[in-house]
């Protein structure tokens, strides 16, 4: 079932002890340049670099003292694999992270750092599921899904309510959308706390099914996805685009300029780390200028792991 | 005269309201790495993206009316170029830089966005001061010295204070050290507001002339230095080194790869951006862990100010 108000509620209690409420920045010269007000919250401040330790964490801690006897397992070679990780060694639990073998070892490294047992697969999705189904057949540990999976929405859904706490008068709230997690999250806080508040998504065009999904009102795969923003190639799954269709009002899509723009914005101006998906809801402005001119609008940067050896400027 | 203790206050009380208190970060990563607790306070969030901008505007608001109506005057390729250019647009006064010709571009435009006045010099000593004497003798404006000057010294020693106010318990408070400014404020504000907290001046060995002047208790010019921390190549001036001499426990050099490193740990694991110089006091911890094991710092990451386009990762 769709996370109510008083799921996110409770998801919030639960976290909190393990989670940082990371702090929302702002920028006198973003604001002036753009002509808005824009508060940044800062996840890339997260615990694991990212947003995604929020719905890990709300997931492992639901789990019953028998289900976390056999550990929890997962595909992906991004954040919510870290995310997973750390969440399972804190629970004194177990985490088995199916990779493909191509991932860079910088991410295979942040994974085992945490303690968790690696599966390495071909970069398909086909072979990446066997392997999944094998382990979790293996070791009967948990399947928890990026996003497709409503403790995971809820976990995710409490980065805007902790913005909501602070701020009643937002006219916008920006994230980016891969799966739709943390999109779908937000748009479920965003209507039980801040109604006012208009939610939007920001996509690459070079990786657009959730534009497309939501204006032919049926989930495009993600094909060939051609991004710099690596933490936006996925496709909605079935439970984020339910929540996206009924509560996001608009999704943006920017060109790749705009996010390399955007993201050496709050590099050199706020002085912080953020990687080329958290980028996304900046860029999105920096092209839609007359819109959002005099709004108070909050962004979600998402994430701040980027290869600083492998940079785009 | 040396800055008394209501010195102190009196300029924090004057410059709170144009300045950030800047937040103290930790990391839990960094602290387990190098078995102590470490604060770190982020002036490369201060306005300017440098702590620099304490001692400018302490001193341009100290100026009468008379004063401001002439400007003010320095000669500084880097972040005090910058502070005192938005100090003075701040007052509605005139800034003056003298800044080599050979100054990167990105330098220039920052002067030049805080509508300053440049006037380019050969990139020496000599031809620098020919300028500076010329801009004065035509305007009238005042020469603000980048650190050898009491007002400066006591608004870079705000710095400290703001540590102190938050933490009373420090074992030490680790700067790194040009020309002595940053340093020998905060070992003023040491000895007035936490007289059990040890300063420590940190050093890059390639430009160890604070090092050599403090043991050989005369003051070296800073011949060639070779370092990567390019706000660190200034000589002590006379007021800073006296002030060090009495109140410093002790300067540390440290090697290029362990700037570097530094560097490297504060931008993966805190996910901020600091420049070379200010990565040097955690260069000192990590090249003498056991002198630190246990202890409680504090150390001033002094600014933020890096091209991104030509990083030593």
């Amino acid at each position: 079932m769709i996370p109510t108000k008083e799921e996110i509620l409770e998801t919030h209690e639960r976290i909190k002890p393990f989670i940082h409420n990371t702090p929302i920045m702002k920028s006198s010269f973003i604001n002036s340049y753009l002509g808005c007000e824009i508060l940044f919250k800062c996840e890339n401040f997260q615990k694991v670099g990212a947003f995604k330790f929020r719905g890990a964490s709300n997931t492992v801690l639901s789990l019953t003292k028998e289900e976390l006897k056999n550990g929890v397992a997962t595909h992906s070679s991004g954040n919510h694999a870290a995310a997973i990780s750390l969440a399972a060694k804190m629970m004194n639990s177990k985490a088995y992270i199916v990779m493909p073998h191509t991932a860079p070892v910088i991410k295979r490294k942040a994974v085992e750092g945490y303690g968790a047992e690696i599966i390495f697969s071909e970069p398909t999705l086909e072979d990446r599921e066997k392997h999944l189904n094998h382990v979790v057949e293996r070791t009967n540990a948990v399947f928890v899904h990026p996003f497709n999976n409503y403790k995971v929405i809820a976990g995710q859904a409490t980065c805007a309510k902790e913005i909501f706490d602070e701020y009643s008068d937002l006219d916008f709230i920006l994230t980016p959308v891969g799966g739709g997690g943390l999109l779908s999250g937000t748009s479920l806080s965003a209507k039980y706390f801040s109604p006012g508040t208009k939610v939007i998504g920001c996509e690459p065009a070079g990786a657009d099914d959730a534009f497309r999904s939501i204006r032919d009102n049926k989930i495009y795969p993600s094909v060939n996805p051609k991004t710099i923003a690596d933490g936006l190639l996925t496709s909605l799954g079935e439970k984020t685009f339910a929540i996206i269709k009924e509560n996001v009002s608009r999704i943006f899509i920017v060109q790749e300029e705009s996010i390399i723009s955007a993201m050496r914005l709050i590099w050199e101006r706020m002085k912080i780390i953020v990687e080329p998906s958290a980028a996304v809801p900046l860029a999105v402005i920096i092209e839609n200028k007359d819109f959002f001119a005099n709004k108070k609008i909050a962004i979600i940067l998402s994430g701040g792991n980027v290869d600083v050896e492998n940079l785009p400027f």
